[in-house]
């Protein structure tokens, strides 16, 4: 039988808010102005050699004494314990975590939440800092175990996982905090009554949390896209529910362990954050979502299950992130070379598992004028291949590049590609002598009609993985008019256009203003379409189909706590 | 056939960004710190005689030449003309509005939208308020169009449908320019990269409207409830269609002929703004809620159409005040004079017409303590009756706080609730010499005992108008379990409390922090329950079954925009 790994049993309250604020304003007021000006800023190292000599050792190590062991949460209501968690490297994790009955676990989360509402949003900012602090040491571990679900490569799962991640938890929070300090907590009232006296009333406003917060994970990236929501609704008072994917637990459940471990230093119930595993087949993101405790539901996901959710989650404030279909408009480069290897890159990070990976790279059948001369759809697509083929040539750089496939319907679709259209560039299995149980694989880009009617259910379904397809269209006035229709009916996280042309550049711009798509014009250096920076980058509009929510802006806070306001006369 | 009343046509962009900007700038920075003080603060005068001499005979002069004409907007698509309007004084209005072919309609308001969304959102608010400058101007009018539409007493109409709602719109602008601002427009980025060069890109933000915004309003406040959502949506980017209650649709087709002139005369289209007056039975308002080209709804009104609106209109953000059951908790009070008289006022004030009026006063069977000695529940309920009595004993007093039954069906409550339990004050039938055709009716106050089962279906429903339930309860303990359960279940705009008792506070307060209902504590003067200011005041919670929003927060406007981001290498 498994052993236990008990979480830490810290005495109470011996961090004070005085403390956790001395400590924490500093980074908060700096994440404050970092949202208002949009500058570049972080206070997450992203570089592994950043956080100590030892530290790469030692995250290794205290991932490994997490295997094969039960993972202990101290949680009120577990009734069993299930995890069958498998690395997309190949070895099982061994894992088996808490598994709740939620007929006791959620009223034990509910009876937690009236002093963390009383803490005010302060020391609720303090102590969620604290948390990603913590987190923050521990990211080589988090690094690990982010990599052993999601698949991806380290480097990736290191900074996407690690910083990346407290980076957009971060913002949340900060985003959550000066949405709840806009009202002051106490206010003076007193209206003139010309000779009479005034009219006058003391008035209070509390920020209160709407309930439970549900958060449901996903495969890709569990910490990325699970903090936003997990620390937004902490922050404003909610008590938060995780409800990891089953594939993708460890680096949520680490998470959940930390936020229990400093809630309840800092004196309050540490079953404010609580870990959810369902066993397999069980359909608990189902029944949790529709509890009458759980008010907050933020999703990342399938179309289907996110439809289902904003369908019948009805109690609750439901944000999901669903599929869309990327697109970016090739209409001319004055640094073809740049748009090259800036488009090789993005196709080839993470294999194209990432919701922001462009998908149909829309190219005028006429070709593109470029700084090397006029360059035919045909050269673009030959040239593009290339630049991907140059990029994942050497076998170490691609496996540190494209990470592992997560799952076989990810394979699947890569296989399937071929068959849709012609095929620019295969897809290449790729060895890892590290780990020989990971199935590593190139892109595939498959050249595509546009003015085809057939093909246009190809390229207008999301194909995850790293599957592109090569459009080619009339016009550059074609490409924009096909983007706009995309965008309006599919979706999209991210549109990018290469064009050295004013006018096409202007289509460009307002067919995303009008359907509300986040545009990257002309990368050619080391940014890239499908990254984007807290603090800075909203990630998704939400204002399109693939998302009803932006990472991070005033309404994905503001409506997860309301004001409550007592007036008195004085 | 009647002669149309034609809209002003006023030469193109006459009001230029710059003027109005100069003209409204210092307006709208003071708005913005008073929802940031909470302070009392408000640029409408309330007292009639502030607006000029003139001004009452004009502006009655004014509603009298609308009468028996038709009201002309030059929208496009209209398809017939219509309107039914009886005042609840008596005579029919006369009045005849445009009725719309939406599939004209709709897509004239879509084609508007660019234009507004490239204004940003400083001229957007500037735009507002000279629209509310311009319809405060004209309050007189407004009044006698809200009083012979609600059949509100006159200064009520004048206050609550002039400045009140005056403020709630500019409250609402400020709100969501504030909002829009807080991203700025544009921002450099440079991200450091060791010895390297660093990474350079100019970010531009955007915010763009979400699509056409729909307004439907209520019998019983037009502007007050209508003009939040209108000018938050307005001042967000979204063309707005306002559909008025058929009987009440003068006040907002007012205010749309006066937004339609200042838009033209700044120069962007007057189809930002149109009003859709649905034909008998037609039921417009369902087939607008779920037109795709509406991507906003304002609702208030019965529970059931909101309902309706919440599960239909998904293509929507979707803004309901719904009906609630407002409670007074009845403990002890060291000005038991002072109570009674603000209480008889809040229950008498439009006939207890509003979402906001008490409906269940809570009261210990076993009496309360006050200054005037211990009171038996019997002594208080009689007292409280003694007090309405004597408040309205005189007819004209009687007339001018009471105002007009607005429809049948609240005449139809008043006659039935006598059969619902024991009559503490009778309702009396007050004549109205101005206006003989209104129906004119002071509260019934109805004994219930709490603790017998039967009686709870009864004081446990809405029951719009002035009919309150005297509860007898157990114990404060009692009522403020009965409190909770009633905000929980049914809803509530207000709650209001009586108690010199610390810990039956601590224990309202601590109810109405857990299910979300704004609580005012002890008024005995001239500040009542059922009035809220504002830009200090929030209206409904948002957080119970009563409204799914708070009129205004950051909540109420941060969803009717998103901000879409382009950013480009340096």
């Amino acid at each position: 039988m498994a052993t236990e790994v008990t979480a830490a049993q810290p005495s109470p309250a011996h961090l004070t808010p005085a403390q956790l604020l001395d400590k924490h304003r500093p980074t908060l007021d700096k994440a404050l102005e970092a949202i208002r000006t949009r500058a570049y800023w972080s206070p997450h190292p992203e570089h592994p050699k950043a956080y100590g000599e030892s530290a790469a050792p030692d995250g290794l190590a205290a991932f490994e004494a997490l295997r094969g062991r039960r993972f202990a949460l101290e949680q009120p209501g577990t009734d069993d314990w299930t995890g069958e968690e498998v690395s997309p490297y190949g070895p099982e994790l061994g894992i088996t975590y808490p598994h709740p009955d939620v007929d006791v676990l959620l009223p034990a989360m509910r009876a937690a939440l009236p002093s963390w509402r009383d803490a005010g949003p302060e020391v609720r900012a303090a102590v969620c800092l604290e948390i990603l602090a913590r987190i923050s040491a521990r990211t080589h571990e988090f690094a690990q175990a982010v990599m052993h679900t999601s698949g991806q490569a380290f480097m990736m799962a290191f900074q996407a996982g690690g910083p990346h991640a407290q980076d957009r938890g971060l913002e949340a929070v900060a985003y959550a905090y000066a949405e709840q300090v806009r009202t002051p907590q106490q206010a003076p009232w007193s209206k003139p009554q010309g000779k009479r006296d005034p009219l006058e009333l003391t008035k209070s406003f509390t920020a209160v949390p709407r309930g439970v917060a549900l958060v449901i994970g996903c495969n890709t990236f569990p910490t990325w896209n699970g903090y936003p929501g997990l620390f937004a609704s902490l922050a404003t008072g909610n008590p938060v529910l995780v409800k990891p994917h089953p594939r993708a637990v460890l680096p949520l459940a680490l998470t959940v362990q930390v936020a229990r471990e400093v809630l309840a230093e800092a004196g309050f119930p540490a079953d404010l954050v609580c870990l959810a595993v369902d066993k397999p087949g069980e359909g608990l993101a189902k029944t949790l979502a529709v509890r009458p405790e759980v008010r907050i539901i933020d999703y990342t996901g399938s179309t289907a299950f996110g439809d289902w959710l904003e369908t019948h989650a009805r109690q609750a404030q439901v944000f999901t992130e669903k599929a869309g279909v990327n697109t970016v408009v090739i209409d001319s480069t004055d640094d073809y070379k740049g748009m090259l290897s800036n488009l090789a890159f993005s196709l080839s990070l993470y294999s194209g598992q990432m919701c922001t990976t462009p998908q149909n790279l829309l190219i005028p059948r006429d070709g593109i004028t470029t700084d090397a001369g006029p360059k035919t759809y045909d050269e673009v697509v030959s040239d593009l291949s290339g630049a991907v083929g140059g990029l994942l040539g050497d076998d170490a750089r691609a496996n540190a590049l494209l990470g592992a496939i997560v799952n076989p319907q990810v394979e699947e679709r890569i296989e399937a590609a071929s068959g849709l259209g012609e095929v620019a560039l295969a897809s290449r299995a790729v060895a890892n002598p590290e780990f020989p149980g990971a199935t590593v694989r190139t892109p595939v880009i498959v050249k595509l009609d546009g003015a085809k009617p057939d093909t246009e259910a190809v390229y207008l379904a999301e194909c995850f993985g790293p599957v592109s397809f090569a459009v080619a269209v009339d016009s550059a006035a074609a490409a924009v008019e096909l983007l706009r229709r995309t965008v309006r009916d599919k979706g999209a996280m991210t549109v990018g256009a290469y064009t050295t042309d004013p006018e096409v550049e202007r289509l460009v711009e307002d067919a995303c203003l009008e359907e509300c798509a986040q545009l990257s014009l002309n990368l050619t250096g080391g940014v890239y379409v499908n990254q984007t920076a807290a603090f800075s980058d909203f990630h998704g509009s939400g204002g399109n189909p693939a998302a009803n929510a932006a990472l991070c802006d005033g309404a994905f806070v503001a409506n997860r706590f309301r004001t409550v306001e007592v007036r008195r006369p004085v």
